[in-house]
Order: C-alpha cells, then structure tokens, then sequence
C-alpha cells in the first residue's frame, strides 16, 4: 500500500482529489435541485412518478415539461459537459508534476467558476455572466490539456 | 513497470476497477436499448438514418419521438449524472486507503443499486422502487466523497 | 514526486493520456460547434440569451430549436455517452500491463471513431457512416474492459 499513499500525499494530487469532489458534489446538487422543481411544479416525465396524484386523466396533466425544470436540466448536461474533461484532464495534469501553485491556480479557478456558471444560470443573472463564466471554465481546461500533451506526447 | 503492477495489484484498487467496468459497462449496454427500440419503433432523430425507408413522406413519418426510446434515453442520462460521479470519486476514494471490506460494500451496493435503477426504469416498476435505487446510488457516492475529503483536503 | 514521474514516464499510460487529452478536446469542440450554431441560426434556449435583441416578442421567436442546434447537441451527448466510458476503463486498461503497441491500436482506433463520428454526425454522412464508427468505438472499448476484467477482478 505504499506507492498509493506516495500517490495520494502528493500535495498537487491531493489538491486534485478535492477539487474533482468539489465539482462532482455541485454536479450531485443539480440532481437535487431537479427532483425538488419537478415536486414543486408537478412536472414529471415519467407515468409512474405521477401515480400518487390519483389515476387517468387527473395524473396525466402532470406528465409535462416545465420551464424551471429544464433549465436546471440544461445547467446539469452543461455542467456534465464540462466537468467530464476537467476529471479527466485534470488528473493526466496532476500526475504530469506541475508546480503545486499553478495546480492550485487551475483546480480553484475553474471549480469557482462553475459554481458561478450554476449561480448565473439559476437566478438566471443577465449575460454574458454565464457565458464568461463558461469560458473562464473552459480556457482553464485548455490550458492543463496543453501541459498535459506538451508533457508526454506519445501518438 | 514496477510501480504499475503494484497498483493494479493493490486489492481495493483491483475492487474500483472491477465495478467501475460493470457499471460502466452497463451504461454502455443502454446504446444497444436504445438502438433497439429506435429500429423497432421505427422512432429516429436524423433523416439519414431513416434513408433505408425509402424518400420523401414516405421516409419522414419515422422522425419522430416514442415514449419507449424517451424512456431509455433518461435512463441513459440518469446513468451519466451518477456513474460519472461515482467513477471520479470512487477513484480518488479507492485511492485514500479505506479498509477492503468497506471499499466493497460501497462498490457492491453502488453497483447493485444502478442496476435495479435500470431494472426500475424500464420495467417500469411503481414507485419509490427508482427514486429509492436512484436515492441509495446517491448516498453511497456522497459517503465516499466524505471519506476522500476528510483524508486529504487541499484547498 | 518520484513515483508520479515513474507512473506518467510509463508509455502505455503516456498514451492514454494523450489520446485521452485528444478526445476529450474533440469533446468540447462540440460545444463552440453548438454555440457557433445558435448564433448563426439564432436559436437560443434561455431568455437572457436574446436579450441582445431586443425586449418583449421581437426577443421570444429567438427561443427555439433549429435542426442544425439539435444535431450538434445529439453528437455532443453521444460524445459524453461514449467517451466516459473510454476514459474509465481505458484508464483502468493502461494501468493492467497491456502491449504498448497493442495499447497504442486501441487508442488509435476508438480517436479516430470518434473523429469520423462526428464527421459522419455533422456532414451528415450517409448512414451507415455514423453507425458504423460508432460501432468501432464502442466494440473497442468492449474489448479494453474485456483485458481489464481478466486481469485483475476482484468481486
């Protein structure tokens, strides 16, 4: 067990570590905020969900799509988009030996500006908040696969 | 090559890979469901994959959705929103040197919980079977983040 | 550090990483793809996307789906669909011990799938381009979960 503990006290991997959680549980939370707008507004996609509201016709008008609900559902696809290739670049980065305050400075910008992406897209805040704040997030992720290639290419 | 061998040799390491393909794996096979009702529904998204059907009108009826491809398709998703989770920081988990015994009952129970999710969803079973298969898959994913954020939080 | 630099020095993990840096890029192309569309097209899904034009009704007809929008989203989720899979058990496949060179064709085969699906998916192609490069991609991956079930299960 000793190489995995070498593996997990490496500083730039453990940062790693807690930011990939950080993002996964705000990607988690979007769940969360779905299941609640699809209770509150009654807006179901599913017969089966919307059986406790009485049979027929009185539980199919439940069986809608409503706009609060899809945009959450666009906030989760965006952020599955996203935090896909952070997981994954960003662990070919981590074990590539990047400076731990470089490391650092990507793994903290880009959880930050998810979490604003999610703000922005929520309340929803005026544009182009989002949008910036889906670059800044995307830029960052461009910047690690550029260390990451530059570091071991091997086609 | 050394160091590799005693990683994949390590037993909690050998537990993630195993279930982390199974469930993997079992995503994967919703493709297959999905192609599956699409051609026996006659229910596609894009005209050239209903070409063979002949030209014109004729060929445009089948683009079109169908309750039972729709149904897949969240599934499919549901499957993206949860297994991406669980394979971020389940490696991260398998990685923080948690005791074998608890590393599998984690794995086991995350594994069997998604695949009586699908079971669930396509069936469809009534009510809370899902959301509650939906719910343990969850909950499971939330405690391993807990144990990897509190062996090595880096900030 | 040592024993990180010993595990990115490995060549079969070199290229994973970097195939995996290569189609996970390709991944994200697909969003600047998606915005390109909905700006030419104007075909926005948020409100706050089309404020730019204007207030009131001369914004709303902005908000709808145009069939270009539509495509590209469907060849990004399929992306995710397939490459998160790729990325589990290619990971969990690198670190099993396989030929490099047999690694290398692996690698090989499922990048250049996945570019000409998206080639095949945008053109569009006839079918069965699409399908059949999908096929490829995911019989690869099929055949590295195979290699990584063998080597080591651990149930």
């Amino acid at each position: 067990m000793a190489k995995l503990t070498q593996l997990i006290d490496n500083e730039v991997f453990q940062a790693y570590a807690t930011y990939a959680a950080i993002v996964l549980l705000k990607m988690m939370l979007m769940s969360l905020i779905t299941a609640y707008f699809r209770i509150r507004r009654k807006a179901f996609a599913n017969p089966e969900d919307t059986a406790s509201f009485g049979k027929g016709e009185s539980a199919k008008k439940y069986l809608r799509t409503d706009v609060d609900v899809e945009r959450v559902r666009r906030g989760h696809l965006n952020d599955l988009e996203n935090i896909v290739p952070f997981l994954g670049i960003g662990l070919l980065y981590a074990l590539s030996g990047p400076e731990l305050s470089t490391a650092l400075l990507h793994f903290r910008i880009f959880a930050g500006a998810r979490i604003f992406h999610t703000i922005a897209y929520l309340t929803p805040l005026p544009q182009p908040s989002r949008g910036l704040s889906w670059a800044v997030g995307y830029v960052v992720t461009i910047s690690m696969a550029y260390k990451v290639l530059k570091t071991g290419l091997n086609l």
